[in-house]
């Protein structure tokens, strides 16, 4: 048997060296996040004897650090969009999640998931989650009330407009306040544990173990200082998230996310993917990445415009703040700012999450530009031509949509600091292991690896384009596709 | 023994399996680019007893259709930078080098890279390779003569000029017009030949032969319809190129090469990077690339300005060509427009191998504006900040440097047209397999793998950075630290 010292989550352990089981189950789940939850739930649920580990202390992930929106809709829409008013298609759900999915989405899981997602959340409310029927129309990144349904994506805006009949579909649980995702944690891990799921604490995957015909059998953890290898007779889901805590996987595979002072993560060590890629999986999309500096609410300030180093726009402002932060990462500088007007900015405080600041005020642009030592007739050329077809309804530069337009032009004005090296833009990572809508996980060939899945970030999952990412994506991904991947092993053959 | 059917560049064959060796070898080398000659020609003459196996019919790979310009200095300067007048220090080049490799640079790879550089000149010339000892100071792609020392990257651009001394470092063969690529690997193949590296053509390599700790022990090898099972006693380097050839991978990986419509390669199938990963090996920086669409010669148009579509400049202009176009590549829109007066178009002709015309023509920018349909005050603006700091020699936004600035302001204007989707951009992938400067390949803990090398694009060489590129690179590093290899394979154990 291999000593700890030489276990690797990139090197497989081979099933011959392994001369005693210290445990046994069908189901094997590493993680208690989202993801980890929703497999082992429905592991245990279909008969499957399943135990599941978690490096840390404690269940939740980095899901408890989220929100707990999650991305609903179709079939004409949950209760919440249709007492909202919104008729939601399953074809424009499954339309946005593709183009929301960039060049390489995934139009199988997009498929199923368009065609679920309306029952996954009446499963959601099953296992106890609360929604109240409501629906919040101003923009904003969560309820601060325990109210429901928020626009979270970019539905309304350019091109995402024009490739999909926009719907909100964010659906936040019935908590107060921010944080909603320790709630659902909590929810699901109770389900877990009823359901008769052996869940053990302070418990790290070291390696897989695989027979010769690359079949995995179960995989190595480390328990109160000790190895203890675990067969598993049906199956290994690997839940354990992203990488984004691993800053040398983030520098070799996604390093505009370097640029990103806030990673978002509990372990996301990447320990999950390489231990898939151990075995042969294919890793995907490892170059994408979400970003965000939450710049609204209010809502207003969509009005504003953002500008970079160079005092030139860069993107439409009424898209998803992640998607409008991704550009702002992609910008020559690391200067950012949001231009407002007295009418714009005087609407609402800011919120102090984003940690923007006033970098500029004044009585005219052109004062502006020159307490931001800009060039002359930079910044200042950018709002005049901004203003002027912002006047007439038109975006014709960046495509805002008319209703966020009005000319920048009732003084005071301000230019937010949204300064990358400064300001709260937060992470996490996208790319994980090819696999399935099952959760099998796939290697370069597109063959299944037998005995082997992946959910949450570990796996490549509906959310996997930085420029398309929408807040409950992830969420929805890991809760749904964990289901999947939890009924698959406890159907397979032991 | 695997069937053919079965055979996988991302399945690794047990030693086990293996009942018959069909073939046997102390250095066995997949691919005849740059990389693979000069891997297999140190291997031999070091007194390795080496097979080089080619998928193609003849010598070349890639290398071959490059321009043959090899990114050399250091140590004083080649005789032909010194007659330039050019004192190119070691540290100088190091610098650049880091600087050029971006985020994830390889510190260790430019150090023995600056150190050598030199030496490796030499070394080039003693196969044969002919340089004259000339200089062409005017922005060039390649010589049309058989000139040697051009200008090849960013080395006088910011920000690099602001990391490291300049100095011109492109060598190009003493061989008239573009091409020189071909020339150097003619060379290179009759030194493989005569130092008795036995080469097989049509020979594509299918699968790597390991044994149970993990060593690389052979490959299997199609020839003629058959598999073979070749043993390689001392090691097995992979030198079959990149992978913008198959698609699926760039889509996977580095989809913005995606929006390039010519990829430059031969096989470049990412076979050599799949069998590097099917035995643990990690690939690195998959998601950089190289694009040009190559906008000068003549020089003179670097005084023109880039804009995209949204009429705004992007980059300082007097980068290196792969540089500008790299950004262009990135920006929102594929109209990409470079604008130039009269004094500065009129200087020389366009060369035809860009595709790039004549977008539009007129007395003014407004008039260009307008035939560009682009918003009015959106490229007149930008026009007018940049002449306006132009005619004081500055280019506060960009950065360009003050040799290339000068108003744009003498009718005729015309906007050359270097649509993304229209004009000649070419790629080539930048990401490979993590390898020491000796060639060995290291998996995800930085450990070798025993008896497997990698060179040229199937590692990830010196050339890692989209932004960083530089003519040459990519043959100085296949030359080079294929030498290196070969050298290394040579003095392990069998």
């Amino acid at each position: 048997m291999s000593s700890e010292s030489h276990l690797s989550p990139s090197q497989p352990i081979p099933l011959h060296s392994v001369s005693h089981w210290h445990d046994e189950a069908d189901a094997v789940v590493i993680g208690f996040g989202a993801a980890g939850a929703c497999t082992a739930l429905e592991a245990a649920r279909s008969g499957a004897r399943t135990i599941l580990f978690e490096a840390t202390s404690g269940s939740g992930g980095t899901s408890a650090l989220s929100g707990g929106e999650i991305y609903l809709g179709g079939s004409g829409g949950t209760p919440m969009q249709r007492a909202a008013g919104f008729d939601d298609a399953t074809e424009d759900l499954y339309n946005y999640l593709v183009a929301a999915g960039g060049p390489n989405a995934d139009a199988a899981k997009a498929r199923l998931y368009a065609d679920n997602s309306l029952d996954h959340f009446h499963w959601l409310m099953a296992q106890g989650i609360e929604y109240r029927n409501s629906y919040i129309a101003e923009r904003c990144i969560e309820p601060s009330t325990d109210d429901c349904l928020i626009w979270s994506g970019s539905e309304e805006a350019w091109p995402f407009v024009t490739q999909a009949k926009p719907a909100p579909r964010g659906h936040c649980p019935k908590f107060v306040g921010m944080g909603g995702g320790r709630y659902i944690m909590d929810v699901l891990a109770k389900r877990v544990v009823e359901a008769g799921v052996d869940v053990r604490y302070d418990s790290r995957a070291m390696a897989l173990i695989v027979d010769d015909s690359r079949r995995v059998r179960g995989i190595a953890v480390r328990t109160g200082g000790e190895v203890r290898m675990v067969r598993a007779r049906r199956g290994v889901a690997l839940c354990a998230g992203g990488f984004v805590m691993n800053r040398e996987m983030v520098t070799r595979h996604v390093p505009l996310l370097l640029r990103s002072r806030f990673p978002i993560g509990t372990v996301d060590d990447g320990s999950g993917i390489r231990l898939g890629m151990s075995v042969g999986g294919a890793a995907v999309n490892m170059g994408e990445g979400f970003t965000t500096v939450p710049w609204y609410p209010p809502g207003s300030l969509v009005k504003g415009i953002f500008v970079n180093s160079q005092g030139q726009r860069f993107i439409n402002e009424d898209c998803y703040h992640g998607r409008v932060s991704h550009y702002a990462l992609q910008q020559t500088g690391d200067r950012i700012w949001l231009l407002q007007d007295n009418s714009t900015y005087g609407a609402g405080e800011l919120h102090g999450l984003a940690r923007i600041e006033i970098g500029a005020a004044g009585d005219s642009w052109a004062e502006i530009e020159r307490e931001l030592a800009l060039p002359e007739n930079s910044l200042t050329a950018t709002v005049a031509t901004y203003n002027r077809y912002a006047a007439e309804g038109k975006d014709p530069l960046f495509h805002k949509a008319a209703k966020w337009l009005k000319p920048l032009d009732e003084p005071p004005f301000v230019a937010l600091d949204c300064r990358i090296d400064h300001c709260f833009y937060s992470s996490f990572t996208l790319g994980g292991l090819d696999t399935l809508p099952t959760g099998e996980v796939l290697d370069e060939d597109h063959n299944v690896i037998a005995g082997l899945y992946a959910a949450g970030r570990t796996a490549c999952g509906l959310p996997r384009w930085g420029e398309g990412y929408s807040s409950g994506m992830s969420l929805a991904d890991a809760t749904f596709f964990g289901r999947q991947a939890g009924r698959r092993i406890a159907a397979a053959v032991a």
